[in-house]
């Protein structure tokens, strides 16, 4: 699904272009497409070791991974994170939620609750919300002044930028929705009393704000998109097609940091005997 | 798979009696394992939301799940956590991994480094390794002296009681392997290249205490297995069954919770009059 590497932001985004329902390189309805859903899972997960395993033994260069998860409410940000990860060891993963920050949070910079979540060198790390709250509903409500949003689309592309400078690969999906599809989630969650609790009254308000909302993320976007640490804004009225992708975006940084299995540190053939003997 | 409740710990327990290779309720080598491996993974991820959104909801009497894993190491806590938690969603786990600890953690009670991990209301937790190390390895190697070793049975019974008091189901898991079984798997990871990192020369000097261990083990086990935190003994030779075990035994505490989606706590049909609109 190399496909999902053309949704990537570059300078001239503008997110009318891109159509929420569509699917390239994937036909999203067809019946086997959970074999290829999970067609890598091996590999992730040997990736995911291996990535571990060089941390565990000091391998000079050793990485991480960060993935970065937006959109509108109902979007599917936990569905990914349930159905992508599956693949992973859930020991090995670090999932951070962002809700609404608490009054401490909210007394210190945006980045001072997000910091502790950075990833660690060896580890897969997941934002589900970020710090990009800071420039997309506080944009919307001006719940910060204008320059202040102004100087946090810098301090983020640094903040990032150190990140990455210490190894770490970084993924930031937006899925984006249509605003149809949005209601038929809402209505969905309405209707069956088993979802009532996914449910909260001041989603509906915050639909009024739509137009409000998709420009503050292509500003969002355009505004950080960068070579070490780019935003891909992935179709997400077809969840099985937003799943794919982001597996796929994740498969391939992985990909991209040339694994291979440490070196021991210590005399194989030596531990042999011992092992034989004890 | 009831029987795993066979292995519950009680006042007359001796770890000679449990037989390592033996796997009451279940044909470990049987073909078709896997389709009885999963066939509760439907129900556990119910379990598990309904836990969460009761949590969100603010029901009263919600409570929560600890699962601590202790066994000698290659007993698999790793791969119960990998194979077993696969069913639920990795958003909602908190999987805490406790090693040897560091200095500021050692200038602290022993249980300092414990607490922040506690699980709470709605949330599902794992200890891979925990507070019981401060009784086994310390106990063996005579790191504290015997009557602080003493004092913590007690101090660890107090911390348990108090968690359960607060509605937090307990389930602590030995995964019990023979001496044999951990040879095999250590010459295992010696002569795959792929497992070298997984080895560390410390092990085998561990197994010539494998006696004073397995006293260590059972005093522990027979000193805070409780009402509210039993013990369970799980043999473990058959990584098959260990996990069909513990993952029976986390099935059967959700279960005990008598869990019901919760009530929308907004007017239904007003939000569905709005949503129709919006």
């Amino acid at each position: 699904m190399e496909e999902a590497l053309s949704h990537r932001v570059g300078p001239d985004f503008r997110i009318a272009d891109v159509d929420p329902t569509s699917t390239p390189g994937f036909e999203w309805d067809k019946e086997d497409w959970e074999t290829e859903f999970h067609e890598h899972d091996d590999e992730l997960d040997e990736l995911q070791s291996k990535l571990y395993a060089n941390a565990r033994a000091e391998t000079p260069g050793t990485g991480g991974l960060l993935l970065v998860l937006q959109g509108m409410d109902t979007a599917g940000k936990g569905g990914v994170v349930r159905n992508v990860f599956q693949a992973f060891d859930p020991e090995l993963l670090e999932i951070a939620t962002f809700g609404k920050p608490t009054p401490e949070e909210r007394s210190h910079d945006f980045l001072w609750r997000i910091r502790p979540h950075e990833p660690a060198v060896g580890q897969i790390a997941i934002f589900d919300r970020s710090h990009y709250e800071d420039v997309l509903i506080q944009r919307v409500h001006q719940m910060a002044p204008a320059e202040e949003i102004e100087r946090r689309y810098g301090a983020i592309v640094e903040f990032e930028r150190d990140m990455a400078n210490r190894g770490i690969r970084i993924i930031k999906v937006m899925l984006h929705i249509s605003k149809d599809f949005q209601k038929e989630n809402l209505l969905e969650r309405l209707e069956d009393p088993e979802k009532y609790w996914k449910y909260n009254p001041g989603d509906l308000d915050e639909r009024e704000h739509w137009v409000e909302y998709m420009e503050a993320y292509e500003t969002a976007l355009r505004r950080t998109s960068t070579d070490s640490a780019p935003w891909y804004c992935i179709p997400g009225d077809r969840k099985k097609y937003a799943r794919m992708a982001v597996k796929y975006l994740v498969l391939d940084a992985l990909r991209s940091m040339d694994l291979e299995w440490p070196e021991a540190d210590f005399d194989v053939e030596a531990e042999l005997e011992r092992a034989r003997k004890a």
